[in-house]
């Protein structure tokens, strides 16, 4: 978002002078505090000017995506998750690329009694199709990434941070899970949900949308 | 972004009485213009209302997106694209396969003389490569989805629209390309850069940083 010159202006003053009174700041611009209402509101909506009652405005060093992430970060993953896809680690892995096939997903998760003990994505699937295995005999409890090696969300952590953790560790996908307490100490993860960066994009697409 | 009571108010207000002034609105509030200054300049900045001169205040019927939209409808392809990886037709599909695992992408786009004839996706050589197929001995030009029918973006177009595409369309991947105007009427691309949903995440992620 653009500032204006008067928005700049303000900004640029606020940095120097922090923390100043709108009075001093109507003062050192030149005009009634009146007029610059609407700009230290939009300033402060934004976030690139903090209002402290009593002290004055100061400048929150944040940028004009203040807002945007404003937005961003009230949304939880269970307004975006999907279904996640399972099956058990038993299957084959040549039966489990048909049903990764038939339900279009790019990664798998692995299931054993409804806790969760792996994932394999389609690079996986891929590597071991073209390593002359025998895909038909192996199956993918043998080829999965194995728990606790799995980056895992909860229903309740925002939508921004997972978009941050998928781009920081390279993943495709996050499980969502509840994690299930044991007597032994030991957390198990049951999965609920997932979130590829198919989500992420909807998610951006619909954030952007206007309705008419 | 969540409005105050008081925004809401006037955006009930307006929406029922539009074209509404100033004057007319704070009357009906029961406040002084100046009080209401800093809530109409944020909710037309927002985009929710429109200020028309000499008119007064109409109801826009854009949701509170509309300042998010502002700011991502800015963001050209060129700014978040990235290398292409190509390979020629001829090259077999094994060789093409261990190609895309080197450079860690999800598409490889064909290219004949500097010209874009197709793309190939790790979601088609897994299906080529648990076909029962010898990948060693067919070429990529056998198996790639073949232009014209690849959904293509140019440098200009917008980071938003692009978005949009690979979602209607369920595309992992678009090219970016220039067209090349032939004598004989057909056009035809030469891939400069490529958008993937990881480019859609990284950028959702960038627009949501704070900096400090």
């Amino acid at each position: 978002m653009k500032l204006s010159p008067r928005q700049e202006e303000i900004v640029c003053i606020v940095k120097e002078n922090a923390p100043i009174t709108s009075e001093a700041l109507a003062e050192k611009i030149g005009v009634t505090r009146a007029a610059l209402r609407a700009d230290l509101a939009v300033l402060t909506m934004i976030g690139a000017l903090d209002a402290r009652p009593k002290v004055g405005y100061v400048y929150s060093g944040k940028t004009s995506n203040g807002l945007v992430y404003q937005q961003i970060s009230k949304i939880k993953v269970s307004e975006i998750m999907s279904k996640p896809v399972t099956v058990s680690e038993d299957t084959m892995v040549y039966d489990a690329i048909v049903f990764l096939f038939l339900n279009d997903v790019g990664t798998l998760f692995i299931e054993n009694n409804g806790i969760m003990t792996g994932a394999v994505s389609r690079k996986d699937f891929l590597k071991i199709s073209i390593g002359g295995t025998d895909i038909h005999k192996v199956p993918v409890g043998v080829i999965m990434t194995r728990m606790p090696n799995i980056i895992c969300a909860s229903e309740d952590d925002n939508a921004y941070d997972l978009a941050k953790k998928i781009i920081e560790h390279e993943i495709d996908s996050i499980p969502v899970v509840e994690i299930l307490k044991k007597s032994d100490g030991k957390d198990q993860m049951k999965i609920i949900g997932k979130v590829s960066k198919t989500n992420i994009t909807k998610l951006f697409v619909k954030l952007g949308e206007i309705e008419n």
